[in-house]
């Protein structure tokens, strides 16, 4: 079988988007043969056809895939019988909600890690990444990070729902780990490649999580 | 079949308590023939055998379960037949995780309507209930309300999650409600039921599941 080939957000060699690795982790969790591709993010729209907008992009076999959500729809439906990404149609309806959530904590890491980013970048991609997200903030990005200490406990906190799910089960997926972990696992992911401050305690659950949904899918090194 | 009983916390003939919705929807939902019993805060030790220290319980048909999902847990095991209410284990694990989100909302909701219960309560229980909340709190209820109007944006921002979920599905458990439906629900109904503010705006697409999950059970005249 053809690897597939995975489109990757990448700068000064670290792979820090949070839908990237989704779509990784559920690349890996079907045990499928696949390749990285790093892409910085003024390359995006010189890859495969030239109308890709935003990473991840799998190329499967030549079937294009864009967006982590489509590309877990796609595998599952492609790979039924490599291990579950969802588990059947409630599970694949609350896979949507856990990624829902998933995304709601990004914008409480963004004014933390945004100059971390930006310290990673090359020239052409601190450019791009100053004039995309000071538009999106409306400041100047120094202002956005500015007191980020502050913005860590709040963030913490808003990972509460994840702790009390695992007091009683392992994975967001219970027993297994399934595409409902690997959405919050690629939203933490981002600040834990890059930040240059403590993102989680040490003694944080939420890290034994973070390195058994790792492990689980092979991927323990990168965790 | 004898009814299923339900003791369901109540004052001035309204029922607020999130948890007791939530084992209230799952009876419905499994079209089960029930009655609930209205009971007082401080009415709850003199219950069944006098050891309840929480509500919801039930009695079905002499087996006594305590706890919302405890409760949930033990009619998709009696009644497998009827309605799912979780889905298959990986619907079981993700509905512990839209309970856990469930909950986290629900400190984002007490400091606005602590209020409003108190003066729904009978003299008995505004005893029980301030000398139990203020303990909890740490400072009076009037302290912990004042100010109240501020903490209604926030708690509209948290629901961010589920208005992103309802985008791609009709509800958190997909094409047809589920537990994480009926948790998330039980958080909302106790403010929905006694707050004498406004808790989500009249075009809040929360308010469209909000209806649309009441009525799916069965119990559209309560939404």
């Amino acid at each position: 079988m053809t690897p597939i080939r995975l489109y990757d957000l990448a700068a000064s060699g670290r792979r820090f988007s949070p839908y990237c690795w989704r779509a990784r982790l559920s690349l890996a969790r079907k045990g499928l043969p696949y390749e990285t591709v790093p892409v910085a993010f003024t390359e995006i729209p010189t890859i495969l056809d030239g109308q890709q907008k935003t990473v991840p992009v799998i190329d499967d076999g030549g079937r294009i895939v864009r967006d982590s959500w489509a590309i877990a729809e796609h595998l599952e439906a492609t790979y039924p019988d490599r291990p579950a990404l969802f588990g059947g149609e409630a599970g694949r309806a609350a896979c949507r909600f856990a990624e829902s959530w998933a995304n709601s904590i990004l914008p409480l890491i963004g004014p933390i890690v945004l100059m971390d980013i930006h310290a990673l970048l090359a020239p052409a991609d601190q450019a791009h990444f100053r004039r995309t997200r000071e538009t999106r903030f409306g400041r100047p990005l120094e202002e956005v990070v500015a007191g980020r200490e502050a913005r860590v406990a709040p963030l913490r906190e808003a990972l509460t729902p994840l702790r009390l799910t695992l007091r009683a089960q392992p994975f967001v997926g219970g027993t297994e780990p399934n595409y409902g972990d690997f959405a919050v696992w690629g939203s933490l992911r981002w600040p834990l490649t890059v930040a240059t401050i403590e993102i989680l305690a040490a003694d944080d659950p939420v890290l034994v999580w973070y390195r058994a949904v790792a492990e689980a899918v092979g991927l323990a090194g990168e965790a």
